[in-house]
């Protein structure tokens, strides 16, 4: 752990997830919470999606944290707000259509939380 | 909030994932427990799945409802089985796979939700 | 239920998802936990990804078992347990990037959960 997950709709202009990965990364370890390997992400870019019941241009990212379970709802609020901070400057500010970005945090289940290394 | 994923095996037949989307968000609109610009919603085709451990022709169509939390039990309850609902009539009953449905609820972390609005 | 999600990061050697879907479900089976047609298990490909800020070579996979509330903790351990056992063995130990392995299991909402099959 923790386990990023950021989804991204298609219709985001000029947007680089493999650029956004990095700056969320960055944000989730200068949080001081994870040590640097630590840290799984990945990207997915959604190409069916639908935002309300109306045709209007629409879009949307949105991240998840699985972190073990543990923290104080302190910490969680401070990385969501960093994590969202990084988001926002990864989205392009020129898209016709409106963006909602949001950030939940998710505990994981410590207790039964297993995990390995190959070649570490 | 709410996030809708659909997942859904690509075996099944004439199965169209932008109606489908469009029935389900119908469904989560007319429950009227949410804005309708806030129902944030994606379909996933799922290319490698297995159901058991035998090779019978299966597959399934998975709906995820997160939501912040605070909604009573007989709100998720309802929610799920009108979605439900709008997941089954957006089936094709000729599939020639036994096809699973479902639809889950879960709760979002409310405390350390973050959001903004692009271009709102 | 229960839903298992297999994601795996691109850069795996050798790593064929069809093939370790098959051992997770075995695996999944095995814990007698389970009826053999429930089992709904899907692999995603991850092609953005990153591991830490970093730029070393690093990959993941991760498995996600979704099961309706009420198994015991040493249930849930055993389980994890076991399918971590069984990702391990369809890894390619010849990697030649760093590897981590997890896997979590969350419970579903069991009041709210619904479900239909079709031709079952």
């Amino acid at each position: 752990m923790p386990h990023l997950t950021l989804e991204y709709t298609r219709n985001l202009s000029n947007f680089n997830p493999t650029r956004a990965l990095a700056a969320l990364n960055a944000a989730m370890f200068d949080s001081g919470l994870f040590s640097e390997p630590d840290i799984k992400s990945r990207a997915i870019g959604l190409e069916t999606f639908l935002v309300g019941i109306s045709p209007s241009p629409r879009g949307f990212a949105h991240v998840r944290i699985a972190l073990l379970a543990g923290r104080s709802a302190e910490e969680r609020k401070e990385l969501a707000d960093a994590v969202l901070a990084a988001l926002i400057a990864a989205v392009d500010p020129q898209n016709r259509a409106e963006i909602q970005l949001s950030v939940e945090t998710v505990d994981l289940d410590r207790p039964s939380y297993a995990k390995a290394v190959l070649n570490g």
